[in-house]
């Protein structure tokens, strides 16, 4: 399965496409669309709208997963992350794929283990999860999470009755180690 | 001047069609696109999206006025505020019109003389402006303040020094007039 992470901004909007097999996560691509704030809102939106649908068209993902950010520092830029949450959803919805929304909390607990993890936890757990060689930007690597914790809730959706306790705490304990790790470094 | 006001919301999004010359306005069309309440977000994100585009296409607005709502009852409300205020920017930008953004309070000091005035005070002045027979439903009358707020200070950056402050007062003096009527009634 192939997702597109969405993580909603009209400054910086964070995009990661992942591939998922099994319990392996492949990078596709992973960028930040940078939008001029001299610009006009319109013309932001209308570039993160654009640069969502050409993402959707190149890299044919199956899914587009987003953050539901329902709080930030102050009402405008409540707005301003709907606004910017539409166009991800209009450039899904023109193209016909489905839409999967997590809370934050959900996107932390999902690929840290702790609901409350910080922006460096979870930026250290995307690079260990997907292999990578150099810590992605902090925007891109919020959308990888996104689009991670999509592949954790498609396969636990999947899978079902599968899974069973052991193996679910196994593979909490294993990312505790790597947490771990992380506070030692 | 024909101008395309947008009351944005996810539920009940309202839209004015106006036409504007001089002192006169002329109500052109006046809606409310209505989604269901148990579609999914982004279904009734496109169906606003399509529906603004099809009424760029069908009336050609010079602008679309949009009302720069930022408070509602509560975050989730603003965040759906703000993805139906992008589906009226992205339909804007797409067609290639100019878009103009009205504070709540601009847009009441404009249509009544009162940037406090009531939803009342707002329908009943936009239905004596245009002289209509009947009021029009609260979401397409708020559509439509909006739209005449835009004229107004359309007129008011075209005329610019050609209006003197006794005629300002003059235009004041017949809002409090058509007001101190409505109290009346």
């Amino acid at each position: 399965m192939r997702v597109l992470g969405i993580d909603p901004g009209t400054h910086r909007c964070g995009a990661g496409i992942i591939e998922g097999e099994g319990n392996r996560y492949k990078l596709i691509d992973a960028l930040v669309i940078k939008t001029k704030s001299t610009a006009k809102i319109e013309k932001r939106l209308h570039q993160i709208f654009e640069e969502i649908k050409r993402l959707i068209r190149e890299f044919k993902p199956d899914v587009l997963a987003l953050e539901n950010l329902f709080f930030a520092k102050d009402i405008q830029a409540v707005v301003r992350i709907g606004e910017a949450r539409a166009c991800a959803m209009l450039a899904a919805e023109e193209a016909g794929i489905p839409l999967a929304e997590y809370a934050p909390t959900s996107i932390k607990q999902s690929v840290t283990g702790n609901g409350r993890a910080t922006k460096e936890q979870v930026s250290y757990m995307v690079t260990r999860l997907l292999s990578l060689k150099e810590t992605p930007y902090a925007d891109s690597a919020d959308a990888l999470a996104i689009a991670i914790c999509h592949l954790h809730n498609a396969k636990s959706i999947v899978k079902d009755r599968r899974l069973t306790t052991n193996d679910n705490r196994h593979k909490s304990d294993k990312i505790k180690l790597l947490l771990s790790r992380t506070k030692k470094n």
